[in-house]
């Protein structure tokens, strides 16, 4: 019978992306795995899921304790899927990644990556996504797999409270260490460049930077990236403003 | 000079849809009001960002009072267009809605709507989702734009505090009353319906149903809907599950 954990992977860089491929090898080490991915890249998707549209699936791969799909959906839509329909039984882990490019601060809530690893927790399975702090599709993945393995064998051995999965970061370079840290006050600041199309039309392309509204904050996500430090945020899937419900109480409608 | 708010509306359902007007319709009662709203329905999309291609806007309408613009992108998309590149200032209200269809518990997550509604939050303005628990495309949004102007006017004299906004649900029919709420737990089960197209080719198509896992907690934005009461829950951009980390403290990566 066999007794290595059953893992679902998938990303939102898409089936192909270098980074999926090394969290597959590191991730291998420890059960047996099943990826579900998009079949392109879908970043910025958050946690879209598609409803006026059917879904395809196509088997790209299978080994001893591999098995590889590609999907036409969103990275919810896989893990969806793949809970609900692809897989036998609920996966005891759910791992998102490896994402090319950060997802701190407000990001996490345009991130796929984050989006896939949120929907994990909402099915109730220990979930983790992980990013790399590096946009190349080339990207040196060797440090971030340490941290991959650390991070997953720590949830391994003390699970993760309900509804709670985590956003991890990881610095490019050398990791000095893995620091738990909350997210970052933050926003992008978009400057849209419009151009007009060779029919005269306007466009408009999204371009934009990253704003840390607490920058010397040593106990956020940002900070602990900038500093040579991999970050581990505990994520909610409850959006409840708690912290407000005292202030508003002498609210009248 | 013109001393009337100036307030952003959008939308997932789409410029053409029925919520939109009938929300248009009471906001106008309080200022000067720009749509930037989807061309087409983008209900499930989250906070899901276009990035892979540029956007266009059209301008559909300018009256008195009344500038409505439909765009090709998300809801979040529009907001961050409109605060941007369209409005010469920032608003001083942004209001998403009105939602065809609930968007209570997680459901949020997946809302257009109130990836809307967090991306004014983001950008610092007071925001406020509102959906109708009726997704038909001719519901009656007679009752629920009373809800409308009552949860506008206690915003618009309290002010909302930073990285929150209000997530709004009201019920079909009469509405007993308007109550703080925070987000229920539970989740979508999903049963996706395996098809086979003319060519032999299987697809699926999501469908599925809420399964509420606290059907008796009386604080709940759920419980409040389904007793004829219009649910108000406080959200925030700070996804941190901030009440893990002692619980985490004894980690060791």
């Amino acid at each position: 019978m066999d007794e290595r954990p059953l893992i679902l992977i998938t990303n939102d860089d898409g089936v192909y992306a270098k980074g999926l491929a090394e969290l597959i090898e590191v991730i291998r080490l420890f059960g047996n795995i099943v990826v579900v991915a998009p079949d392109s890249p879908r970043s910025g998707m958050g946690h879209a899921i598609t409803v006026d549209h059917p879904l395809r699936v196509t088997r790209l791969q299978q080994e001893e304790g591999l098995l590889i799909y590609s999907c036409t959906g969103t990275p919810a839509d896989c893990v969806k899927l793949a809970c609900n329909q692809l897989l036998e039984k609920l996966p005891d882990f759910i791992i998102s990644g490896i994402n090319h490019g950060a997802n701190t601060s407000v990001s996490i809530l345009y991130s796929g990556t984050m989006g896939a690893t949120l929907e994990g927790c909402i099915h109730g399975v220990p979930s983790i996504g992980f990013s790399l702090n590096d946009y190349s599709s080339e990207a040196d993945f060797s440090k971030a797999k340490i941290v991959v393995a650390r991070v997953f064998q720590a949830v391994a051995q003390h699970g993760l409270p309900e509804g709670v999965c985590l956003n991890v970061n990881v610095p490019q370079g050398d990791v000095k260490g893995i620091n738990f840290c909350r997210q970052t006050r933050g926003k992008w600041v978009e400057e849209f460049e419009k151009r007009t199309d060779p029919h005269g039309r306007e466009y408009y392309w999204l371009k934009g930077y990253f704003n840390n509204a607490e920058a010397e904050a040593l106990d956020t996500d940002d900070f602990a990236l900038l500093n040579g430090f991999a970050s581990v945020v505990p994520v909610s899937t409850d959006l409840t403003a708690y912290s407000a419900f005292q202030q508003m109480q002498k609210w009248k409608f």
